[in-house]
């Protein structure tokens, strides 16, 4: 029998390829789910369960969470990433670590086949094929969905005629969740004009006071919270997101490119990340220049892209992390943030490397570190090109 | 007797350099204030009035908010600017085109002398001087406060000697009000850590409900509220602010490096600015391609940047202001928006540019325009370039 | 029958082409050339007897050199496009405008198909599958040679054993040209370390000597030759190419990346682009401001990119060309060129808009625009942002 | 005595300022000059006697060759750094680790004064002043010849009124020598239309045959020469140099914004520097990724212009300087290069690392790792967004 490593998530999708793999095309189905922060205990003991009754011969699960955090999440806090401005990547970043892990496990077991349960619609079937490309072009690739260009309600019949029931129809959302947030499809994620209803995020929000909550960073890591030091990122995005999203503080819409070259929207939650970034871009602007704040912003929106675009292996990727990684010696300190309902705002920060309080100089104020003169000095040959400028040409404004 | 223009805001400062001028200095004192948007008539009486009190010659009013429009708040909804991810530059913009009109006015008048109450520790002297250097590099620049090295309470104990009383000493914040929002310096403002208190703020918060307004667009351009187009620009803006700033929207902090480099924090309220801003940039999101999102945002964070620091005269202003112009035309259609308390959010876009609504594709749906074998040979091909990589080099990952 | 237009240059792959679609598929073949620049007209009149030899029913030439020049030429001379600091995309850049022409054309005849020769390894068959695609997705794409993965070898016994003989087999290098210089590709550059041998290249070098020529532009188009003007710029570059060819100048090898991600290597010869391009930026450097200069190269080396991608089509592209046409408002003088065996310099330029010859100052000299403690004033300030940060933090260096 | 460290050359204005400071300010003169690579120790000997001669109270020769190679040069390859695609900085890159050797020396000794000999209108003056406001701010500043606003003449009348004689008044051109090349100013460099002739050229033309050489590179780094390795990179350099210095190649005028604001011409030969880049910038097309290439070429140029304007300690050099080192990880092999008289090329690369000789595919070729179909699929694909566009807008082409 041919040996088929299914990356399976307990999903319709997902499901419906154990069982037609090991049924229709009697192939022996290794399922494996790679979680990355998104599953607990008791969701990954139902979803193996479930993987043995659909018929799969093995089941493993993968953790990557603290590896995802180190190779992936921790660059996306470095470069204050947020996708057209607004998307923290929530899910997307997660598909080619998963991608990887599934990769070395389907060579570790001399499958010959990996079968996904992606569409042909979406970005995830090129995540999933690149990296597989790439790493293990020996082993041949299956998507029963996007092959046979399946529709959910046809999935959800042969699962049904096949005697799995589920509460699959009854679901008007399709939810992903990992460590750095959830993304929501629905029907209103299909128009232009339609926001999500309340009722359709996961996290509760809960009607409370306004407070203040102090992020720590070091080397521009997250580091502490409320002043207290958590050595473990997971759990400390884990604990800082649980707050936050009680205030229902970080629920968007974003409106992107896809890899396929089609718009595409998709709501989110992502309390912690939002939270995280604001902070830690308000450290930067605090104890960054002015060109370290340019450059990293350059290379960050380019490095989101691409991680979004499947091409997180691309060389170039490891080099903007080199540059990163030095950028984030000085971004040390404290960051007060105040929490309010569907809300929040950066108080101010606290740095030993703060540029804006040095001895040098106060802004607004009689200064100590220069004199009128050199001001307008500086100010003459600051406008000396355009002197010469206007000396030969017509000036245009 | 010595003609100076004397620009004139009816401040302390401009109120200590008119005194100076004409009695210290005996010049003909020649006061100009140019309003971009700032002053109703009240006020622009009101200072007048106390421009001829502290021995003005002659004293002129000049409205440029219409040119202030055309010439730079249309290109900053063009590029959705905001400094540091934060800041509509709100009063920053401004200044050049003061300076520009005072220079005019200076060279009309024939005066020998031009004389700004800037001191000598901010970015407005190198704005003024900047244009002045560059447009009337003929005409003498004095800046009485920035010479002298004065405080605010020399300078109002050297007004109270001669007469002139106002409640300068009582005022707790320095406040400048324009067309694209209001700065607000103050004591929290000097430091990194502490917000501006409610009270600081000019703009007063009424409790009110959540409501959904509609801004129409053309071609990149404001032009419509709630369905009613209104030629006017200035006013349309003015309309969008006072129902949003009824809200309390728009407030933040800016920490940001000036010309001099230094680092400078301010508050601002700027409701209009940023939903106009976030209402633009959303329907960009649907109506431009990926790569003329990619370059607006290159170009127009530069011109953002060099507009804050004086350099609007640069010709590669006019130069990126074609690019901007010509990547708006199928900027249109209308941004619905629900305002609540001291926030907003985009809900979504009507648009007959909107590139999601193309009979091509339906993300995420079972699609008409591609078949399964297409985005896999497209997988492949894309991975040629690292699977080429990893067959000579190994993968770092 | 089925009628399909063929895009036929007379060389082996499209001669192949006519002959296997009008015996073995039976279809009506249009024939069609479309011409930038490399065929006179002899070439033309030989090429059409050959379409019809081989079986084409109808035969049309489409000349687009004033549209190549126009569209494309003009752009890559205001961008200074040199692709890897090489290359003048000499050959790519006419693919996507014959693939229009022929897209049109096939259009206007009601044609059901469009065929082309390229192979399934290179980069036109993007080109002109991309063009179609998108301009008349209606019509089907048939690529013989691709679908077949045919050899040369094998295109040559099918025509031999059709009756059809030329000295294909003889040729050790396969030629293009165009306006914009011609590509050469042969065995050595399959490799990485051999350059082609003199024999190769179709200019032949006349041994002379030294001698110095002149262009002028005019608004960065290049508009007169030692003096001459010449309105048609299609024959104002030919009649400089003539020149510098003949002193092998131009001549070199391009290493880089084909669309489909492989590295590709070819050799070219493009007198007048390189002559014209080097004069052209010699230009620039003297009128343009440092900020232009500086952004003019971010979008020009990003617009020859797409262009050899295949990616004209880009509306993104539209709106680099309004920047870069703005941008040349102030390119106007003549440039001098010592031209030598293989070789060629930039003496200088005479422009009224040279910003070196300002009355403002002259470098290195006495000058007289500013003093001393200007410049020291500037440098002071100039230093601040580093005089804080080493106040805050440890300087690495 | 006052103390005071003078950066002394041995040339005019410097031997100025040794006499004025010794005579007429009666300080104590400290000479130190920071040899780059541009003495032999001939001339140190010399300089130091004029410097005695002159009334130095002490006199140092600093040699940073090999730290100029390791914190500069290094970079300069590794970036392919040419300065308006044409100047190797040459001598513009030496004056910032002169200047900061010179502020170590100043406080080691205790000076209270350091004197440079720059005039007020070129670049040095910045590059100089700017690294001693930073490290040095307690340290006094000196510069006679910009104080005065002295001419050559003025300063030679002075000498000789002080008994120094010198050939100083026969000398037309004035030079600038470092390891990374000569920089050359004479009256032809103050027009815009006239090159230098022959004979100000230093390094002498021998009329010699073709000859190719071959350049080794190991992570990037210049690392043999014709298969010798030499561990000593800047003796590596020198000899390169020697051999292509006698082909008089490198020989060019750069024509560059100053960091006033002006334009500024100068001659330079930099035979070494061109063929290294040159070579350098093959290789990494052949062994870096198509975004490696182009992420290497943003920063490279900012890295460039940075150092060119004395900016060389912002912290975000330090970023890109670690970008690049991560970059040249796989830039090894040797390039094979041709000289000739006043000219050179590349012939060809070998490398392990060549993406072009990978077993995956053939360029042009019929090749082994993709079909037919999937290039159809992938072009297919590609076109999706302009599919879209079209579909919703009109194309403008």
């Amino acid at each position: 029998m041919k040996k088929v490593v299914l990356a399976y998530s307990g999903g319709l999708d997902t499901s419906f390829c154990a069982k037609y793999l090991s049924v229709e095309k009697k192939m022996e189905v290794y399922s494996v789910i790679v979680n990355t922060g998104g599953f607990d205990t008791d969701e990954l003991v139902e979803i193996e369960e479930k993987a043995y009754e659909l018929g799969a011969k093995d089941h493993k699960t993968i953790d990557i969470t603290g590896e995802y955090y180190t190779k992936c999440i921790k660059y996306l806090i470095f470069g204050n990433i947020l996708k057209n401005n607004t998307y923290p990547l929530s899910v997307s970043s997660e598909r080619t670590f998963q991608a990887i892990a599934i990769a070395e496990y389907a060579k570790e077991i001399g499958a010959e086949y990996i079968a996904h349960g992606s569409t042909g619609a979406g970005n995830d079937q090129v995540r999933f094929d690149y990296v597989f490309n790439i790493l293990v072009p020996e082993i041949n690739i299956i998507t029963p969905i996007r092959e046979l260009s399946l529709s959910r309600d046809q999935e959800i019949d042969y699962l049904k005629k096949s005697g799995v029931i589920d509460n699959w129809a009854t679901k008007s959302y399709s939810i992903n969740k990992g460590l750095w947030g959830t993304s929501i499809g629905g029907k209103e994620t299909l128009t232009s004009n339609k926001s999500l209803p309340e009722e359709a995020y996961t996290n509760k929000f809960i009607d409370q006071e306004e407070k203040e909550i102090i992020l720590g960073f070091e080397k521009g890591e997250i580091h502490s919270l409320n002043g207290t030091v958590l050595k473990d990122k997971v759990n400390l995005i884990k604990r800082i997101d649980e707050i936050a999203s009680s205030y229902a503080i970080g629920r968007d819409m974003h409106i992107g490119d896809t890899i396929l070259g089609t718009k595409g929207r998709v709501a989110f939650e992502a309390a912690a990340p939002m939270l995280i970034i604001k902070a830690h871009h308000a450290l930067e602007k605090h104890t960054l220049t002015k060109w370290q704040l340019h450059w990293k912003e350059q290379l960050a929106n380019w490095y989101g892209m691409f991680l979004h675009e499947s091409q997180y292996l691309e060389p170039v990727m490891r080099n903007i992390e080199k540059f990163l990684v030095d950028s984030q010696k000085s971004v040390n300190g404290e960051v007060i943030l105040k929490l309010a309902p569907y809300r929040f705002s950066v108080v101010g920060i606290n740095s030993p490397n703060d540029l804006m309080q040095s001895d040098v100089c106060e802004y607004g104020e009689v200064n100590k570190a220069w004199k009128a003169d050199d001001v307008k000095g500086f100010t003459k040959i600051l406008a000396n090109s355009l002197s010469i400028y206007s000396n030969v040409n017509k000036m245009e404004y």
